[in-house]
């Protein structure tokens, strides 16, 4: 069996470049990121540039991301079977729980966005939809991470980034939260990523019951929790049962 | 100068391959659809895989597109100059004409939208952001086509598609139509994708005066024309202003 394809990798690590930090480069820039000799990394941007994934622009000559890489983008979104399951169970939820609800898949350490109902009031709000959220610090990532549908010992073995003071940074701590996750069968994070803001998030199974995503109810810490700083109950009741219900239609067994 | 890099190539084919059609495909039809021998296809099937371009069924060993394109097409949409600067003004055009409002460049032959406000109202509505268009039935394509941001001759040399009985297909038709649209500064399409709806698109010009995407508003034909099936006057007017100040905004020159 022959290995991957160099030459594939390296287009995909420029593109993950480009997508992440001041998102356009130079090719020098590109080049010595990546540790590729500049001719090497131009061929590679040139053919990319051919087939729509990367642009240029034409006054500083520097990289950015391509046109191309939007449609295939939310074409992914199409065929997403978690998605397209959960889209009417999302938009009940943020109905009854009158808050916004996400719905989250580990992607590369992270968590990936891959649908978002807005709170629905009238307030200005940005589609999350495609957005990486931190793993330790968001509800969705702390659900994934409890029930193993991402490992966690790569996030254990670095340092965790502090966003407010009550982010878990320590092992130790973390592991006893994701141990009380997998106890209660739900998960919460408040203001673990941004001050006043607080989430819960619940598990989706599969086919065999193992855990393909994440549901998440958030909002103000105040709406979310009671005031000893705890979830409300009844918030936790309805996101549970939407995840159940979603679990249900992709095929998990009852449980 | 070496040439493009051929696996890039066929990894870029095969992704499209993915976004169009029925989404999921078997090795095989992979290999046959673009040519490849099933080795060839295999491993770069297998990178893109392990890359998170593409993801494999388990139970039937199918391939589709992988998560990791939604974060670099959502990281495209935060880069893209047109889009951040024109947010603000789509929003207030949707308000004022009461309308949906889209906004599109050109990509592979059709019309990539890349934003959509929705209509202000209550109803449900489908976020189009990523969508492909036809050039030739959607008032943003056609003016794309109008004024040089893509060229026409590939379109006209195969048979455009008739949505309607109303889409221009015939070159002659559709040649006029676009001599109308220079003339006039804005183009329209009516019941020519689908009946009983209309459109108007104006287009957006960049640094040194090239047209670099176009801006629209669609709608119910009876809410967007006047009963003799012109565009109603009111709503052009708003269109342009919005067109123009884009423009400017994005460094060209008053016209």
């Amino acid at each position: 069996m022959a290995g991957p394809v160099q030459s594939i990798e390296r287009a995909a690590a420029i593109l993950r470049l480009l997508a992440g930090g001041p998102r356009r480069l130079g090719l020098g820039e590109v080049a010595s990121s990546l540790g590729l000799a500049k001719g090497t990394a131009h061929g590679i941007l040139r053919t990319l540039q051919h087939v729509d994934f990367v642009e240029q622009d034409p006054a500083t000559g520097k990289y950015q991301l391509g046109a191309a890489l939007l449609h295939l983008g939310t074409s992914y979104l199409d065929v997403n079977d978690l998605r397209s399951r959960s889209i009417n169970w999302a938009d009940a939820l943020a109905a009854r729980s009158g808050e916004s609800v996400r719905l989250g898949t580990p992607l590369e350490g992270k968590v990936l966005v891959i649908h978002h109902v807005f709170r629905p009031d009238d307030t200005l709000q940005t589609l999350d939809v495609g957005a990486l959220l931190p793993l330790h610090a968001s509800s969705l990532g702390k659900v994934l991470l409890a029930f193993g549908a991402t490992p966690s010992g790569p996030l254990m073995e670095t340092a965790p980034e502090a966003y407010t003071r009550h982010t878990l940074v320590h092992p130790d701590d973390l592991n006893r939260a994701l141990g009380e996750i997998r106890e209660l069968g739900w998960g919460a994070e408040v203001q673990e990523m941004s001050m006043g803001e607080a989430g819960i998030a619940a598990p989706i199974r599969g086919q065999g019951g193992l855990v393909v995503g994440a549901i998440g109810v958030s909002g103000a810490v105040e709406r979310i929790c009671e005031a000893k700083g705890r979830p409300q109950p009844a918030l936790i009741t309805v996101l549970r049962e939407t995840a159940r219900a979603i679990s249900r239609d992709l095929g998990a067994a009852r449980w």
